[in-house]
């Protein structure tokens, strides 16, 4: 048990696409320390990337690289059965695309951080897994990868391991965690659910630990937490989850390797 | 009047995409020394970008970025009147893809070529070409940037001698010029034409001049010659330009600037 | 001049694109008679085409297709230079794919609306204008097309009329005319752009004619009335819209040939 | 055991796309009696499909849409989880878009038979089968659907017959069966795989069965057989089995429901 003394706030951001606007990312930025940038694959597109990485720099915000699959209309939330070596290109393409806009601002990568279907086929897939995690590892052997917590037991985060490569647990607050650390999803957040979430970040910044939906504490390393950018009430979430960092007296700072 | 002692033979490449296939790229790869490899907008796609990468190096081929407009059933070829912004977005990003797959090879980016009706919307569009230039000088400041020669007046061209940035002027021994330097686009290779190219080349190398349509010889001073990878005898006419170069004593080799 | 007895009022609509949403079509369908559905090229999707369609017969409303450009990331807005040929098999896809949707719940196909612009490709490539008569007039000669009024003077409109096809005038409140008739583009709604909608649409159904901007009348035999469904304040513009021609003691409903 | 008296020869069409060609149309059409034209969505783009359903017409070949997957990269070879909406309505776009190009020559849409990872999607996914069954039926209750033989049960076939509609048997020659009447899929064709197919063909034609792999004999009521467009070999495949056919003193033509 170890209290928190300073974390991340991470949220996926640039996700509008062409004329579509996809939340609010002009009151989410003053409230976040990392920004997930959708890469254009699954949502923004290369004028979107370059704003968001505009706003980013003059918020302070690190940005983290957000690819998925290519599916635009499925918004990366549909699983597509791809074979290694096209999860790997996937992966080199986006990730490359995105540091592009970082570079021509004098901006570091600070992050990768898989999205939706694409994240969930890397922890279950194993060759898929195996090939992601080189791709990501042989472009960029130093860049975070941020990984929902607690990471045990992938092929993706094994190879990670063994090869040295950097990995930010990452926490949910809005979701609930089974005795066995995995995400309980639930879909909308009423006034109860912001109680819960807030609930679990006071805890988690107390000791380090969750209660899980068994009423069992789990042990939380994580070094960030992900706050949603959709959802009607997704800034307010946000903006509390801030509060409740500052009111416990921990850090809001972007997490460093 | 100066004999060419050294020349660089380029070649779009990689432009196959998923299960379709364009161009020889086995048998191109040896005959070139530069190859401008689709960015996955007009043709290519991440899978096809990455092993052709891989071809490039195994042949010891300097690679480019070949950027087009986000259009495959067009390849590219059809003038889509974008915003200068979304030009040079466009731009950063086809970029930073492809040099995200030689960064993994570890291979530097030597040049960036623009396509087909991109290329004649920067040439042409005064505001594209401006925001174009400075994306790229943005993103990469001291890569060689291939462009028709001889590149008289535009915007683009213009800017980019204003910043600095080192560009390369690119032959097309199979195209005609007119007395003002203007390309004059043919679209079958017949033997006839064969003879044209060799010929042009040879007065080239020899001289750094062509002899235009209006039978008057221009200035040319060219780094590259530009051979095409599609067409029924692309290969037969890369190897025939190879070899007229070897014989007439230059040398085959990737421009450096 | 003519009074206006009966009047349609068409809205474009089924604008959101997979996660994306735009408009707000629950509210708009009961304000509308026509709804000009979007095809999935420049907007729409197939499940939102379809949940549109079902939409629209639930609430009576007469369905059209709004093809546009194969382009979602610029919305159908950018002109992409398409030959004649790829113009026409654009309408034919395009059409043939929403009106499966109305065959799918015995809905007829009541009109075709161009999108963006190809609408104002088919009005200015005069080669694009005869393809796009033909291709829509050879897959159904009876199907009526919008065209703004006055639509004077296009090979497009021209090549209809020596078909035999028939053509609805659509009338737009929101925007001026000038003295030839032509469309005066302006962005936002505000207030006072509401009082001057209301009061076009109040002249034209007293008399066939609005003001131009030089002051002038302008017989304006317009069969249709073109909300739009996107802006702020779209939904209350409609409902003004209709209460304007209520009150003016004007029927509101869909044209018919 | 049953000589079969009349045959139809059915084959993948039109799977170029924008510059890229794949297949060698024009050889196969006179081998052929159906023809499976992609629409647009895993291959084929409008203008191809107006140019293979004129090259149908002209010999007198009969056309079905051959729907597929949103995936132009992957060929609509790669399973995408969709769901049950989702299914449907692919289905209801590309049928309807394709039938387009069909009423605009005066002909009628023949059948139907699903791509690649769909049709297996279909065939594997209880949900998905019914929906697509569903869809298809809704829209043309009449139009004939190619499954491969023999179909014994899946949702999406028993649904099928439950609706009255009508199901064509499709027998694959160059594959083979196992005992449960599975294919079995192999990928090259070899000059030996060609006696085998022809082997296959001869049996089918005399007896109504085919051998399968555990040296049984399978009862087999196809009313089509397919040959494959893509391959090295395709064309010359096509011709002999199409000779074989007619060596057994079978008819060649196309199925009627």
């Amino acid at each position: 048990m170890t209290r928190i003394s300073a974390i991340d706030i991470n949220c996926d951001m640039g996700e509008s696409f062409g004329n579509w606007v996809m939340g609010r990312d002009e009151e989410m930025f003053p409230l976040i320390t990392t920004a997930n940038i959708a890469c254009g694959f699954h949502a923004g597109d290369p004028t979107v990337m370059r704003r968001t990485v505009r706003m980013a720099e003059q918020h302070g915000v690190a940005v983290g690289a957000h690819p998925g699959y290519h599916d635009l209309e499925g918004f990366g939330r549909r699983r597509i059965l791809l074979g290694p070596d096209e999860v790997g290109a996937l992966l080199t393409y986006q990730i490359g695309a995105l540091r592009a806009f970082l570079d021509t601002e004098g901006m570091p990568l600070h992050h990768v951080k898989p999205h939706g279907a694409l994240y969930s086929f890397l922890r279950d897939d194993e060759a898929a897994g195996l090939a992601g995690a080189r791709a990501i590892h042989a472009l960029l052997p130093g860049v975070m990868i941020y990984w929902p917590a607690p990471a045990f037991g992938t092929v993706f985060c094994d190879e990670l391991r063994q090869l040295g490569h950097p990995v930010v647990a990452d926490l949910y607050p809005d979701l609930s965690y089974d005795e066995n650390g995995t995400l309980v999803i639930k879909r909308k957040i009423t006034e109860t659910d912001m109680d819960f979430a807030l609930g679990q970040v006071r805890q988690f910044l107390k000791s380090g630990q969750v209660h899980t939906e068994a009423e069992t504490l789990l042990d939380m390393t994580a070094g960030s937490i992900c706050v949603h950018g959709d959802g009607d009430h997704a800034v307010e979430l946000a903006a509390a989850v801030r509060q409740t960092v500052v009111d416990a007296g921990s850090a809001v700072q972007a997490v460093s390797a």
